[in-house]
């Protein structure tokens, strides 16, 4: 029967597996909530959906559940009022230990198999799932539906893959001829055998509760490890409809469902995720969340292997351009996005004192601030496009840290631009914020190299490019990054920014003016992170996400 | 010119990756030492060159040389008098660091070329090598050319072939064509450059100074980590030939020697080895010695991706067999072999107290145990086969470990057969063991649930299989373990053992009466450790070896 969804699912699997190789273009998940994509009703029904959980108890499928709790608040102020399943863990473990068993003896293919059948059922439920992601993270819809949904999905279906290949990477027999000169030749048959490592925790954040949650989800699952999910106390429903999905699918294979489960705090002032992640049973985490947690994960954890995605500081270095206009357009936007909430959005912007050469003349430091300001609030001008755009501000602590930026700012440096509160078209009790920029000089360090989350950009003002590039390095090998980028006319100045970025150990991207950003990744393309930088120990996806995640049994006997 | 060396070589990659891929038999290096295979003089030239070692400073080239140290002894009765440079750390692994970049920039296939380059080389030195193992690891000539010449070489071009596979697995380059329906489509192009993670630690053991610094060696080069040897103090001149012969090929390729550098410790009673896994420079560190430095290397060196090979308990459980000789004949082969100073060699052997059933009849707990002594004695009767396969005992506290054992066997036990002290032929004052083999019952956990390193093996008498069973899994998931072995003409109980092996993590080897031992596996088709016990928390080799060691990082801009 698993075997069927591994037939039935192949096609995508292989044209997954042939982008990984080209890194061109690939989206298996429609990225438009178009109704040619996904129905005439999809939006109405999903949003049906999502209300239909509202003020109540959500199901899941697990043993040795206590009772409920649960105490979201949408972003754009209103409770959720959805109670969750708090289980015992001492239970819950145990019984997912047993069932690494029957999730090994199924195979590869099989779990392979039952992994994209449980992605296409999450794809049918984009719209309900999109709407799940905007009443918790804050996002407008619709980049809750694109990065909460179908990006979500490829960023699934690129660690299933890449666990795939991993796996069938050995065969699962051999027979072994070792010539004996004139003898018969000694012959072996082996048997090797793919086994997860035990039980997989998967640790979610609050902004990107689907995106962030999948690639380790599905990298332990399809890899042979029953999976814990225990997502953030601000983001627990689009995991918890992910889960039953899985769950679903794993009853209707004969599996016990629990090989997916979920767990959440029973009371969220006592956290269960440090027990949780120091048990036995548990020997992968994935985590996404800020560094003090993270680094304890790591240091403390060592029973397991780690990866964990933290804070960093993203720059970008402003040299030279022959379009400013695409330039400051491409930034407009890019701070905006929901409110500069992302891993991936840039928060030191590296100007040279002197200003820059551009396809309009010369322009001071002032001049370029000023554009920057000016392009980004003449995109978000139109209210509909802010709310979209800016979505809200997840959490209460990050609009305070705008205020207490902005104080700091006027203190080191000047206000570029007022971080004001939009009024959200459709929710007027939303919490929207828009960016705050702030300009200082290079040697304000304490303020800048620091990651402060949330819609907050520094101008530095720097003696020179060079001055930029050492300063842009520095916050990348010692506050982490996800994403650099640079703009510059010069292939000499280029050169030695891309030498920056791979001596750093960031991704780097080039005079971005068009429709693609520095804070977008796209799945089976670009790498999310790279691992060898303090914002992450690992790159959403690759082989090392994969290949520590199982390993290979042998057996062998005379032929 | 690297590039010509991969060219050089491609044929033998090819050959290797095929192999990982079909696990078949395959051997890049001729293990036998014959002169048809080395050349009519190669093991005349081999010793002439190692005896022109001793008594000598031995030159590497590093900066941050200090003086010099080194007391290495052969277990064979003669002090080796060669005298290594001393490092400054503070020196050397900064300039180490330094050479990453030109290690990275020469790319993927240059780097290769050179790792198989070296270990032609090193192949053309088997002989002295072999003389090097000999006269540091105490093994016979034999199986120190073997194991410590073309089998580790075999090891080595493992962990190139798994390393290449891995870095090749992402293009270097990419153009990604998203569609923009009636709209120009986005483009953009890519670079993926595979970048190490810094510097790489060997830390060796003194048993298998070749065979197990080879695969952490190799992988972390080719994958473009500069890597800093650490040999152990007893086995230091296998390390430096197979250094010196690393910075000739770099030097001749015009690269810092010094991209493989040796460090020692200037006193050996103030070892240096956990102030270099320390060392922020150190991004990734193998290990193969006891579990108490093993643990703290992963528990203490947050800045390094660690990979161990720690000590275990291995088992063999005898159910029934239909070829006694054979299997005694095979396990006397196993338990003499190095005397039982591998890290692949049964400890405890779990037989019924009821016997077992054979095709010589049933056969009482001790008959079978009488067997395995006598089989013992009658293949060590021949002095010469004798010296050539117990070799020496590397370390006194082996030797006086197993009249300890002997101690506590007479105690808790019965001394089925004594370990002597045979002569060996050629040198008078070898430090020779054979053996030692004590019964006891299966309550006696305490005792044989702990590694006892060298030849000390316990006969095990369990209440039955069952009991057996129950015992080799405990011993693997609680002690861990390399091997298991069994013998069982059953296939309701071979099955049962093949769950146990499974579940607790281990390789199994299934009624090997011929001429495939237990303790021996086969580069580029068994893998050795699992990685899923507490013996190792890897495996040689395999896609998670190598998978770790190097990063890709991006860049991207509009086509």
């Amino acid at each position: 029967m698993s075997q069927t969804l591994f037939d039935l699912h192949k096609a995508k699997l292989d044209a997954a597996l042939n982008a990984l190789r080209t890194r061109d273009y690939y989206s298996a998940y429609a990225e438009s909530p178009s109704p040619r994509k996904y129905g005439e009703t999809a939006d109405k029904d999903g949003q049906a959906a999502f209300k239909a959980h509202l003020n109540r108890s959500f199901e899941l499928d697990m043993p040795g559940i206590t009772g409920e709790a649960g105490s979201e608040v949408s972003p754009y102020g209103f409770e959720l009022g959805i109670k969750y399943p708090t289980v015992d863990i001492d239970i819950l473990l145990p019984a997912m230990n047993e069932a690494r068993k029957v999730w090994r003896d199924i195979g590869v293919q099989a779990r392979t198999g039952i992994c994209l059948e449980i992605l296409k059922r999450i794809n049918q439920h984009s719209f309900e799932i999109g709407y799940a992601v905007m009443h918790t993270s804050g996002q407008g819809f619709m980049m809750a539906f694109q990065a909460g949904g179908p990006h979500a999905q490829d960023r699934g279906l690129e660690a299933v893959a890449y666990g795939y290949d991993a796996m069938i990477h050995s065969p699962a027999a051999a027979t072994w001829t070792k010539p004996q000169g004139k003898h018969d030749p000694l012959v072996m048959d082996k048997t090797f055998t793919v086994a997860g490592r035990g039980v997989a925790l998967v640790i979610g954040c609050s902004t990107f509760p689907t995106w962030n949650t999948y690639p380790g989800l599905f990298a332990s699952l399809v890899t042979g490890n029953p999976v814990v999910v225990k997502p953030h106390p601000a983001g627990i429903l689009p995991a918890a409809i992910s889960v039953k999905i899985a769950q679903d699918v794993l009853r209707e294979q004969g599996l016990p469902p629990h090989i997916v489960s979920m767990v959440i705090d029973a009371d969220p002032a006592q956290p269960c995720t440090k027990a949780l992640a120091q048990r036995d049973e548990v020997k992968l985490i994935d985590f996404t969340g800020n560094t003090p947690f993270g680094d304890w994960l790591e240091h403390n954890c060592h029973q397991a292997q780690v990866y964990t995605e933290k804070a960093g500081v993203n720059t970008i270095i402003i040299d030279s351009t022959d379009n400013f206009k695409g330039m400051i357009q491409n930034l407009s936007f890019t701070l905006s996005l929901y409110s500069g909430q992302m891993c991936t959005t840039p928060q030191d912007i590296f100007i040279p004192a002197g200003g820059i050469e551009t396809d309009q003349g010369h322009k001071s430091f002032d001049e370029v601030a000023e554009a920057l300001s000016t392009g980004i609030t003449r995109f978000l001008s139109d209210p509909e496009r802010a709310g979209m755009v800016l979505g809200c501000i997840q959490a209460e602590v990050t609009d305070k840290r705008i205020d207490s930026a902005r104080e700091l700012g006027e203190k080191i440096g000047t206000v570029v631009r007022e971080s004001d509160r939009p009024e959200n078209p459709w929710f007027k009790e939303g919490r929207m914020r828009s960016p705050l920029l702030i300009a200082v000089d290079a040697d304000k360090e304490d303020a800048y190299m620091e990651e402060l989350f949330g819609p907050i950009s520094f101008l530095v003002r720097t003696a020179s490019t060079a001055h930029s590039i050492e300063l842009a390095h520095k916050a990348v090998k010692n506050h982490g990054a996800i994403t650099m980028g640079c703009y510059s006319t010069s292939d000499a100045v280029l050169e030695q920014i891309e030498e920056a970025a791979l001596d750093a150990g960031v991704a780097l991207s080039i005079n971005l003016t068009a429709g693609v950003y520095v804070n977008q990744s796209a799945a089976f393309s670009d790498f999310h992170a790279t691992g060898c930088n303090p914002a992450a120990n690992a790159s959403l996806s690759d082989l090392a996400y994969v290949a520590n995640r199982f390993r290979i049994i042998q057996s062998r006997k005379h032929a």
